[in-house]
């Protein structure tokens, strides 16, 4: 059976690199106003695409974020097309940046780079071998999902946690999120890749703390309400854990006198895990797989539901 | 055909993961006397071991590290018996390593480790995604072939350099070192994993360093001089590279006074790579290859030649 071939608009810039997934995808290159799709590749300004929209007979709109709120309010969504976004595929370079803290922990180039000299530093735990060790994975989404991907590859051994209990590839365990105090004293690393609802907002409180082993390190990609912060400052202080290792906070952004900043085995980076950049050659390959589905008719991935608004 | 059961004495520390690797490979645990295979976990004194060898028929022996000269110099090492090294073993660590320094690069750990502030620092570069990267490694011994093993799992893309321009599993082209200069400009990090010989010393000069991307990091974990530092020292000062994460250094330990300290795109570990206590999942593993191999009357790895020392 031969594919119908989608007539694609790459807007409002002509992204090199996109046009080419829809052509590796099986799509040709058109303008909006004969396009059977448009990959929409601002995150910003949703008023420009539903200008864009308004001359074009596009069945399917390809978004390039994964929080579309703004485009909802707008109104932008309208229901007579299919809409995509790209929930999803940040989700890789937020595990990179976990597995970035997490060897920068084991190999303890905080302290150096902050010591700056040869002698050997006062070491909270000694320099350790990544592999081998034990990773407890809190949240098994697109972050937590990518990461444990990284971590098998790696040859850590995975527990892992979610609110389901569903077992989950690369993962030794998985328990329900209720079930976290027993596999905490296991983890050499905890990784928080989790939600944060009423459930898990300070999920990792004191008595959860206190259950780490005295040299695992607590890594936090999510969100900063998942950790009571001043508890984590107490037991970081009396040297209960390891240390901590914080894209997010709680404050974000976490005030100049906050007392994290003054503990060395807090390593502490401003929400830089998943920029667009990085995130470009998921989006790519993204589109790429989403022309080739809509070619052969297949299911799109990441259908918004326009009644949901996600 | 029924396999003969090495009798394994773990000496002079009985250590349990290493008795399992024994059991794993198909051994069983024997006293020197009765021993087949003497398996010696002390790195340090090899006096010990020449008196534990007087009273056991042991025909082979496994030695826990690479570098022996020591016992060499005592005469321990008696042509009348097979002796094994960890020759390679170490290798695995230190790629660890290089990938944690390429990693603390990529996301800027160091930059925040040392600004500790939510304020977005003046960045050289910025936070980029390690997968999808192009990798130089320059060595393809133990360290180098652990790392391009590592790299390719993470979906960098490798090019390599060695001696004999051999092709090197995982790497997209080898050549020899002296074509270098073609495949550097290509790299965003270039990782030095080589031996240090008359030929290499100073691979890295003024000219190499400037054939660089102004975006590239230059990596060391293999010897200090393969760099010419006054010239590193330059063209960090002059930002014609990225930075640049060194655990080894010339001179080392690098004095207190160096300019490498202040340059902040300098990450420096203090040659910390690879502990013996980060190797010992690896000889564990080793020991246990070794010992199926002897009952299987196989070649066993890290073979010493007793008259070359090594």
């Amino acid at each position: 059976m031969s594919e119908f071939q989608p007539r694609a608009a790459v807007l409002p810039v002509a992204e090199e690199g996109m046009q080419r997934a829809v052509l590796d995808g099986g799509g040709v290159l058109a303008d909006a106003a004969s396009a059977d799709v448009v990959v929409w590749t601002d995150p910003h300004g949703p008023e420009t695409l539903q200008a864009a929209l308004r001359e074009s007979p596009a069945r399917w709109v390809q978004l390039p974020l994964a929080g579309i709120e703004r485009f909802v309010a707008l109104g932008v969504i309208d229901p007579a097309r299919v809409w995509t976004s790209a929930k999803g595929i940040y989700g890789y370079a937020c595990a990179e940046h976990a597995l970035a803290l997490m060897l920068a922990a084991a190999r303890r180039v905080h302290t150096h780079v902050l010591h700056r000299t040869w002698e050997a530093a006062p070491l909270g735990s000694p320099h350790r071998l990544l592999k081998g060790s034990t990773a407890l994975v809190v949240g098994t989404g697109g972050i937590g999902a990518a990461l444990i991907s990284l971590l098998t590859r790696l040859d850590v051994r995975v527990l892992a946690a979610n609110r389901s209990g569903a077992p989950v590839d690369g993962a030794e365990v998985t328990v329900t999120t209720d079930r976290l105090p027993e596999l905490v004293p296991e983890a050499d690393f905890i990784v928080l890749a989790a939600a944060l609802t009423p459930k898990t907002r300070h999920l990792f409180d004191r008595t959860m703390l206190e259950r780490m082993r005295r040299s695992a390190w607590l890594v936090n990609v999510a969100r900063g309400g998942l950790i009571d912060t001043a508890a984590l400052v107490e037991v970081l202080r009396e040297r209960l854990i390891g240390g901590a290792a914080l894209d997010v906070t709680d404050p974000e952004p976490l005030p100049a006198a906050h007392p994290l900043w003054s503990i060395e085995d807090a390593i502490i980076t401003p929400h830089v895990s998943n920029t667009l950049d990085m995130s470009l050659p998921e989006l790519r390959s993204l589109v790429r797989r989403n022309i080739r589905h809509f070619a052969r008719g297949e299911a799109l991935e990441g259908l918004v539901d326009p009644a949901l608004g996600y």
